[in-house]
């Protein structure tokens, strides 16, 4: 699969094609000087008004792509007020403004989507009715997901050796006939195993909202486009954390399902597949509404995905009632290895109050939950029991070097570990054992979530990040998850949080983190990713809406 | 967990275990010597008119234990016209006359039934109405399941060590809510992995056909006891077929759910848990009509079994209607390394030409789908996954020796072979092409089943059942399948069926089967337990009741 491309010098070979990505986009939507020369990795600024400031768009097109949802985008293209065409062109320029602010794309194809687009716009015409239920959406995907005639690099230099794409993945394939228009793909990190969406082919991806602050991965480029209203709604991909990571470094909405309910079929694979390790990854939406996630993952499903994928779970997308208030909430508020910075033991704090001043019951789990630290090793022992290193080796075929944020998003304990099939066999008995403490915790409080943190704080400075212990313990019990934004730091609000003795990793620097969004996670119970929903939209009226 | 027993003499210790069971069986319950003297694991006869002759059961026990499903036993204790003591002293006799016959049984606890008989009773009279779905049924469990106060020695003689159980398992808790009455486990084979229900405690279990041919295993005292009429319902488990071996070598309904719907929790393994291995056992009802299978699943599944066992998808038993007819069946006839023998190629034979003479499609696979015995071979690697070999170390703590099928229920190809993490990332990436290759065969024929031999011939002589490569194909693709009994072993209409070119494996002798049961095999697709069933009793209603 990997061509050797130390050849001709892999930096050679990576400038040419960031050269070629940057060519997609027409001349006409560059940023002026003035505001791309404010823009670097450095710089402390928010970039988020630079859509409407660079003037790019017309104020339809910046209403457009500001004031709706997907949901809406579809409500108003199913019924013929909008052309899928004017949508699509808008999100067009917009990705093209972020990805010259935030360099969040991989892959540009906006001549592919506004022909799509085109036909859609035809079929509802000709047709009197829309292709399905995601009508002339543009939506984004994670490099890692195959289109046809698109390269698929996920970021290893060696992998620009292989053709385009012969075929579109199982879940491009369902998308589109349901109506999608796919216009451009998104940066994520090198080996897709750090929280910096950083590599050498693309770079690295910046936070819209404080330059110098990691925009989160593995699906970092989708957190930041989203950000930016490039998109409204975007596929990723969560093995620890890779798909609420950038949720909450960028402040987006985004639901990790639980696992095998979308399908893996046809998409290109950091690592070497597959792995018996029993942690699995899953791929979830990332976007501005919960409803838009709902859609997603409904759409996909009542598509019978595992027509396509075996290792799909063969289970239908239910319909549920909103749920029986009040509801009853877990709360988990961390661990000392990785205390909550004030910002976020501030927003989880709120949170909390929040919903039992709205009636709701809070149990808090901290005592009675196995430590977090020795799950989060067992998880991290499941990502390493590859004894081909198959990463290293996609690295090494090019003469690449690794980014810089690798080295920090690893257990310094696991170091010399060495996977051996006996030592996995011990792992699921341990597995197993904390999974049954959650669900005897789950049955006997009679829990309907559990609220915790996505992260110990909110985004961070580049390469700082670390691992990610509250998403991965997620991914190890196997439970779906939503990221809520909520809440932003604000060193003064956050003042009373401050614990003198925590050991804050990475260091807390109110200063450098001033208004980057805060978030919460909200955890519901396996398989029950239609409740899940449900009640993050409770969740979401009571703490933003209500 | 295995404490030494071979200090007082395995052999000793085993006897007095087996003269304990013995002593369960009151005296008035004990066959003539007229009968007893009869029984031999090298005789040919059929013991099924022994409960009757035994003369041990009135007239009205004889027709509540022969003439009824679980189903209408339940229908007549729930509505009060029958008693739930008089039932289960009925299967509590005839399981006697079982164990007496064909050595079923390894744990017997008639009085803790007829005990818990009398509350179902007394419930139903001061209630007005049954405790549950199950209200007052005797079910008889595989010995790997813990009743509370009962041993699980699962035939090592290093667990007679073992204090009897603290607990229940998981199922047993969930079908005690709803009204069961345990009064019996059954005999498995030494370490479950082979097809004789034969262990150095309890002994062989017999087929009641024919008692010079094997019953089947794992689950062969089930198999054994319920087409005793000891039983009308028996909970099975199946890695390889140890729920569908024994069913039709006795001639009986079986179901192997999709893994994971029903929970493991608190059975007692034979080996090591828990396995990094991808092919995963399943617990399944045996039985005596489709009908119960279905009771038994949907009123496991209706008591939320996640809520037991974290393992368990929490996935509802869907209320599914009868099957919109035509269907269409895929039809696998077999592999050349073991071709059917004459009595199952008819068959299965003439299956598909009822089916396909009632209108059904039949759509030949054998020569698109993946080589059978590759499949096989992949199957058993799985297995095979210990360094620590638990089960030997189970056999040897006591000194008793391997039983002699042991050997015979296992690949030559892989006798040297030794499991690797590496090898094991392999391993997955040929299944997931296998299963890729069987999920476009189901999509692009639209099949709605899949018929198949269970295994190449009828019940077999004692210790020549070999490896069963066509009920683990089942497993390895954690498809469900149904055993369905159809036909017996005829030499005269066999006969036009012998392949003069084909290599029987074991040899196939006739006069050694004559009067066997056969069966077919119907496989449906995964998660679909629901739609199998009823596509099940369309079949039957083809087959056997048409």
């Amino acid at each position: 699969m990997a061509a050797s491309a130390s050849i001709a010098g892999w930096e050679q070979l990576a400038a040419s094609k960031r050269d070629a990505v940057a060519a997609k986009i027409p001349s006409e939507w560059r940023l002026p000087s003035s505001l791309s020369s404010q823009i670097s990795e450095t710089s402390k600024i928010s970039v988020l008004s630079f859509p409407r400031e660079s003037k790019i768009l017309t104020e339809k097109e910046l209403d457009l792509t500001e004031n709706y949802d997907a949901t809406s985008l579809i409500e108003l293209m199913s019924t013929g007020k909008e052309k899928s065409y004017d949508v699509t062109l808008a999100f067009c320029k917009r990705a093209a403004i972020a990805q010259q602010c935030v360099n969040c794309l991989t892959e540009i194809f906006f001549d592919e989507a506004l022909q799509r687009a085109r036909q859609c716009d035809e079929y509802l015409e000709k047709e009197g009715k829309p292709i399905g239920p995601l009508h002339g959406l543009p939506i984004s995907l994670k490099d890692s997901f195959n289109v046809k005639g698109v390269h698929a690099t996920i970021g290893y230099v060696s992998f620009l050796a292989n053709p385009p794409a012969q075929f579109n993945s199982a879940l491009v394939d369902i998308l589109f006939q349901a109506g999608a228009v796919f216009y451009v793909k998104t940066n994520l990190p090198q080996t897709m195993m750090t929280a910096d969406s950083h590599n050498n082919i693309f770079g690295r991806t910046l936070n819209p909202n404080n330059l110098s602050l990691t925009a989160g991965g593995s699906t970092g480029g989708e957190g930041a486009l989203i950000k930016m209203r490039g998109s409204v709604l975007g596929l990723t991909t969560d093995i620890a954390g890779s798909t609420r990571i950038p949720a909450l470094c960028n402040g987006i909405s985004a639901l990790k399902p639980t696992a095998s309910r979308l399908p893996f079929m046809g998409k290109v694979a950091p690592g070497r597949v597959v792995s018996p390790g029993s942690v699995l990854p899953a791929i979830g939406p990332a976007g501005v509404s919960i409803r838009d996630l709902e859609l997603l993952m409904k759409t996909a499903i009542d598509s019978h995905p595992w027509h396509y994928d075996a290792n799909v779970l063969n289970v239908p997308w239910r319909k549920v009632e909103p749920p029986k208030v009040p509801l009853r909430f877990g709360l988990i508020r961390g661990h000392p290895r990785r205390p909550l910075h004030p910002p976020i033991a501030r927003a989880l704090h709120t949170a909390a109050t929040m919903l039992k001043e709205a009636g709701h019951t809070i149990v808090l789990l901290d005592d009675k939950i196995p430590d977090l630290w020795e799950t989060a090793l067992l998880t991290w022992k499941m990502f390493d029991l590859d004894p081909k290193k198959t990463p290293k080796q996609h690295v090494n075929a090019s003469g690449e070097p690794w980014v810089p944020s690798i080295p920090t998003a690893a257990f310094a304990e696991l170091k010399d570990w060495v996977a051996s099939l006996n030592e996995l066999w011990d792992t699921n008995l341990e597995r197993a054992k904390i999974l049954n403490t959650y669900r005897e915790l789950v049955v006997e409080n009679k829990l309907d979530a559990i609220l915790l943190p996505g992260y110990q704080t909110t985004a961070v400075p580049h390469d700082t990040f670390g691992v990610p212990i509250y998403t991965m313990l997620v991914n190890f019990l196997n439970y779906p998850a939503c990221i809520l934004p909520f809440l932003k730091a604000d060193k003064q609000s956050d003042a009373p949080f401050i614990n003198k003795d925590a050991n804050y990793e990475p260091p807390y620097e109110p200063e450098k983190v001033e208004g980057a969004p805060g978030a919460v996670q909200v955890m519901g119970l396996p398989m029950m990713d239609e409740e899940l929903l449900e009640i993050v939209k409770v969740v979401e009226q009571v703490l933003v809406k209500g």
